[in-house]
């Protein structure tokens, strides 16, 4: 399609890819292997586009793989007025393992409550990894936050553990549903009060527990202040 | 130099840059910023080179700003027998802020010991920022991991909050030593028993607890490897 | 794949694509289309391929949308040893349409026999395309020549008027196997006694008429003939 | 020019080439030759050009080999109404060999009348090459046509050849008008009634079968839509 | 700069660069050496630049140096006014080195006066290199003329030679005032009577017989110019 | 050719361009013009060079224009022993107009004899330019120095002005040998005893005071030191 509006003297073009899908191969953490999401920002680049809005790459850093201008906008401009809007006591913000540390510490400051962390420890050869949860959960409403859930193992098991450990209820938000294989049975069956996404991907599947909330204004509203050459409104930045 | 050792015929023009000094500037964090990080990548592929070796980038994305073959080498491989050599028990990894999180927990991994984490919350207007210790550390001996120290403000701020809190002893190890302003003051005046190193940056100044482990053993096998054209060490590479 | 090489210090990167899938969209044959194959090559090279080795691109034009050196090999070097097997008197060879005619000279030239092509003719609307073959085939062991052969509408129907119209025998030779759809139904009942390929692409159906002859020999020896730096042997370049 | 153009701030440089001349080098026909119109676009595209406005290049898969919009423009667009006005009956579109037959062909589907196809046999040794026509032209009026002429042998033999076999009259139409060499006295002394170019090249010999249509309508429409940003009228795209 | 302004979507980014200052470096004059103003340029470039407004570079040729649009300007338009403003008889302008011929020869045409030239002689080893001034300037005014002033030793060796050789009065006027070292002191002992610049480099030292002349104004109105689309004052490009 | 070679998986291509022809357009010397040279360093590129021997450039800037490493040879190496062997007393080196003046200072330098200058003065409109000799030629033997003789208008014009100001003899020695329209005439009638070119240029006319030094030997030695990747040796590179 880029190719296509090439040809066709496009004036500018520009992607909107909400979930820019190969963003987890971001680095190279063991020797052989691709970095695909630089590869992918290459292939569009090479391919024509002038500029790209997407949301919640799996690392900021990937936005200085493209040279053309990166509107990177952030689902938490829907995902905390959902959590406020529940009106919950004793929020405590959890990342389910320490790469999202930092995402999950950005909610806890903006809502001003607690940050705890999963860290999956070692096991010894033939044991089951272990998640070991760092900092206090006793008696709180806990949500969980992550970019993505895709098989929902790791979630739904520390979601398990907290329950176990004491949280009054547990919740998880994260920006794209890829939930392949077992995933929706494993929230179903979890402690998780509910898993909420954006619709940056389509959820096909039925599991009561899931909702999605639509960013389609988000996106409509950045393309018209690119069109309009105005900035994206800061609260798309958050 | 790089142009010059193209210019005149150079077969292939490595670059051995220990402390990739751009590397914070690594994501667009607020608006009108730039990737700093990038554009000196760029900049070094425009000049000529065909390959980078460094070490302990600020985050492990930054490879793929490079076209090339990056030698991403870490600290680990010296500091992390240095911390065993101190024959500690009641080991505790802590990470000084979020954002390091990923780093202590590989430590943690590897030594079989806890982590815990530093968490900055967002004060009141006028008020200083505030840094809360996430896990346990009573009775520890603590060593904050971290890539590289500038001021020292964080690092010691949170060494002396954990003695204060309990800690049998602070140490922290970190790859950069970039020391600037008052930061030998910093360090000197607070809790920690030492803090660590590599050569990767001359130390000129003085502070008597401040000590740098040589990599230059690991360079130079990193460089015979290169030009030999064998694998790196996977020893360099954890 | 070719990234990860990349990155893993690959001396070079020689891409062999036997079917080089995209090959049909070569040109911009109405507006608004984009030239998918000018786009894979730009990928495979911003990816960082060194060398192609193909064989039987739908257009030999292909070979100027790589600045990469293309070993473009021909398909001809196994399926008019083949055709000489059969022994036949009387041959004719045809092309199925008139953008194949081409490819058919070249056959009729080597084997020194007449050539006839198909031409699809503009029904009327609502009407079904009808094919005229032009040039004589009657009592002629006719071979029709083709470089793919995707849903085996074209070249079923073809054999078949060939057939009613005095032919002898109808055969068919192509390079690449797609048979996608009815494809293998059509060739089973049709006046094709056989229908031949090569085994660029693997054919997991069963149709009895269809039969594959392998390229395996052709590959090796022109891998071989790059790896020592030696000129590509002659006889796969007619 | 395109540099000058470029280094005087030009806001942008559309290349109008009614004749590409390098466009018959647009494959590596046998080993060790360039690809020259490749070679040539890339010149372009160095130099600086945002857009090609071109007719009739020797292969359309040409359009490929430039990254910038190409208007491709057909001469059919005034070569098919001068046929017309001519009123014939049983017109017969010929191509003077096997490459040019699916130009032909279009102008057979426009024009609804047969197409047969001239075939040059490869001769033994020490033979002149012998041309064999395909199809029937018995009693008909032969339009031969090509994108180019140049020495004008093998279109003129065609001529003289379906004169023999039978032609009512020959006709040839191009759109390249080089004719080089003795070309004009071939056409004066071939069986051809009138040889038809557009006057995308200037012809400055005399000879009285040559006549030349004019495409500067075409031109100027062109680069008025393009400047007013519209689409090419599909007229001309025939 | 360039890269923040680039990532923010400017529409274009031009670069003012009155002192380009790594100009000297603009060719390889003795083996190993890099062409520093070259790679400066491509960096530019890879940055992001869409054009550049500078003064007086080293040597016209590094124009081409840049593929985007360079306006360059001279100082010759505030230079010669005030070597007018002066009302001198007898003016004779001189050139400093041999590389500087071309440029004072203009100022020479310009203000229809003789020209000479300064050419340092190779001294035997151990010996001072000496000037030697070609060309008659007893009795004259003479304005020495140069593209920059770094340490000021061999325009004021030059001026004194050519007071002891009978000149009337010494003047020079350069475009760049690097002036670095003891280039002030060396002046302020010289035969100079003044030494003029332009203000492309501010002076933050103090000697008496230094001048600036502004091209804020040149600057305005080329920038006015370019933003407004029209071609920048000839006046400018003397 | 390069592009063929580049197709036929040549291992490296270098250029041997001893007169690169289009250097004289190596800087926008007035609105509206291109800068050739660049130009055609970067259609080298894009076809393929890998490197560049070549001599004499008409500014050594133009070195910048190429980002493969250039072997720049001076012709000095031959021409400068050649006028050692006329063993002549008096040696004044003149530069024929100023834009050679470096080029003629480093021959005076090498034979530690007075350099003088040639310079056009510019005359009134409907007056012929006249040229002013600075420096001193009485009773001298005069070798002016140019990097190619074009017209011989300007070259002969200075010759026959040095003979009338008292020079015993006037010669004169460039690397290119254009010699175009009437330059032979013009130095034929001229005051020049000899005008001494390199070969770089194939000389066809005649022209009794014209005479042609071999650089075969130069380039043949350059050539060997690339191939086996030794330095050019330092007596070509005066």
């Amino acid at each position: 399609m880029i190719d296509a509006a090439k040809r066709a003297s496009a004036h500018s073009i520009i992607a909107v890819i909400p979930y820019f899908g190969w963003a987890r191969q971001d680095r190279k953490d063991k020797p052989r292997v691709s970095i695909g999401a630089k590869l992918v920002a290459d292939m569009l680049s090479v391919a024509g586009i002038d500029r790209l809005i997407t949301m919640d790459l799996h690392a900021d850093q990937e936005q200085g793989f493209f040279d053309v201008p990166v509107d990177h906008l952030y689902a938490s401009s829907v995902l905390l007025p959902y959590i406020k809007s529940l009106q919950l006591d004793n929020i405590v913000i959890a990342a389910p393992d320490v790469g999202g540390s930092k995402r999950a510490s950005t909610y806890s400051k903006y809502l001003e409550c607690p940050l705890v962390l999963c860290n999956k420890t070692r096991p010894k050869p033939n044991e089951v990894a272990d998640i070991q949860i760092i900092g206090d959960i006793k008696g709180a409403n806990v949500i969980l936050v992550d970019d993505m859930v895709d098989t929902a193992g790791t979630i739904t098991k520390a979601a398990n553990l907290m329950k176990e450990k004491g949280a009054l209820s547990v919740r998880a938000v994260a920006t794209h549903c890829i939930m392949s294989g077992h995933a929706s049975e494993r929230v179903q069956d979890s402690a998780l009060e509910e898993m909420v996404f954006t619709d940056s991907i389509p959820y096909s599947s039925r599991c009561a527990k899931v909702k999605q909330i639509s960013i389609a204004d988000i996106l409509a509203e950045t393309i018209r202040r690119v069109e309009n050459n105005k900035s994206i409104s800061s609260q798309y930045l958050i």
